[in-house]
């Protein structure tokens, strides 16, 4: 069984490779624009009423035959499912950004770690009232953030 | 271009049908079973130290050919990127789970609102230090609950 994504529009971010790109969204402070395609458009309206937006993208520099991963925060081996690994069976990216701009097909954003020409899958509403979860915790990056 | 996903596993729930899942996983309150297809079994190492799970999975059901999309929250017709509606042109799933217990392949999750048999694609530790945008808004989500 296989199912097929379809690029919507493309990513332009300053990062040329993974090392320049921040290891998370979070941390980036650089405008990065979202050119979704002209056939997309229309699926655009009312997109400016989000002050975020949940996007997915193809992480097409990924490694998809792997499934431990020793992340940046510690020099543990964990399975990928644990981490937020790039390299992952089916590599997509996700990301909570800040909409600063639309302009017809081009979003600007900020707060995106992805490289430069990744590939666009889905833009969602990012809204605290679903997707906020106050005191969940991942144990294994509390211990690594603590040993810092 | 294209890129192909391939399913890494099963979801189990309660819900038969797109009328019968809850509109958001948030308010969903039944136990559902992630069985993640032994293949895959090693990524797991250390996913028990998530209390909370991001789940991506593949909306088998849903349309691929709409832009727009009239929620449930308002009869006013939005672009499916300003809205969670499941059909879009790369129906991907989001939700954030609690996870409760996991055996061996077997996550027993909390806060889902896929239909059984969903086939998964991807499993991501959520962190509040990652995901979490306190000030964020959604205007027409705001306008359509204030006249509930």
């Amino acid at each position: 069984m296989e199912f097929k994504l379809k690029p919507i529009g493309i990513i332009h971010t300053p990062y040329k490779s993974m090392v320049e790109a921040p290891y998370q969204g979070k941390i980036a402070k650089d405008v990065c624009l979202i050119e979704v395609y002209k056939e997309y458009e229309d699926g655009l309206k009312d997109v400016e009423d989000c002050s975020h937006l949940i996007l997915l993208y193809w992480l097409n520099k990924a490694r998809r035959d792997t499934l431990l991963a020793r992340p940046p925060h510690n020099h543990k081996i964990h399975g990928v499912f644990a981490t937020r690994s790039p390299h992952r069976p089916n590599p997509i990216g996700f990301c909570i950004v800040k909409l600063l701009e639309r302009k017809k097909n081009i979003l600007k954003v900020k707060g995106l770690d992805a490289i430069d020409g990744t590939p666009l899958l889905d833009i969602k509403p990012y809204s605290p009232k679903f997707d906020y979860v106050p005191n969940a915790k991942v144990e294994w990056l509390e211990k690594a953030e603590k040993k810092c």
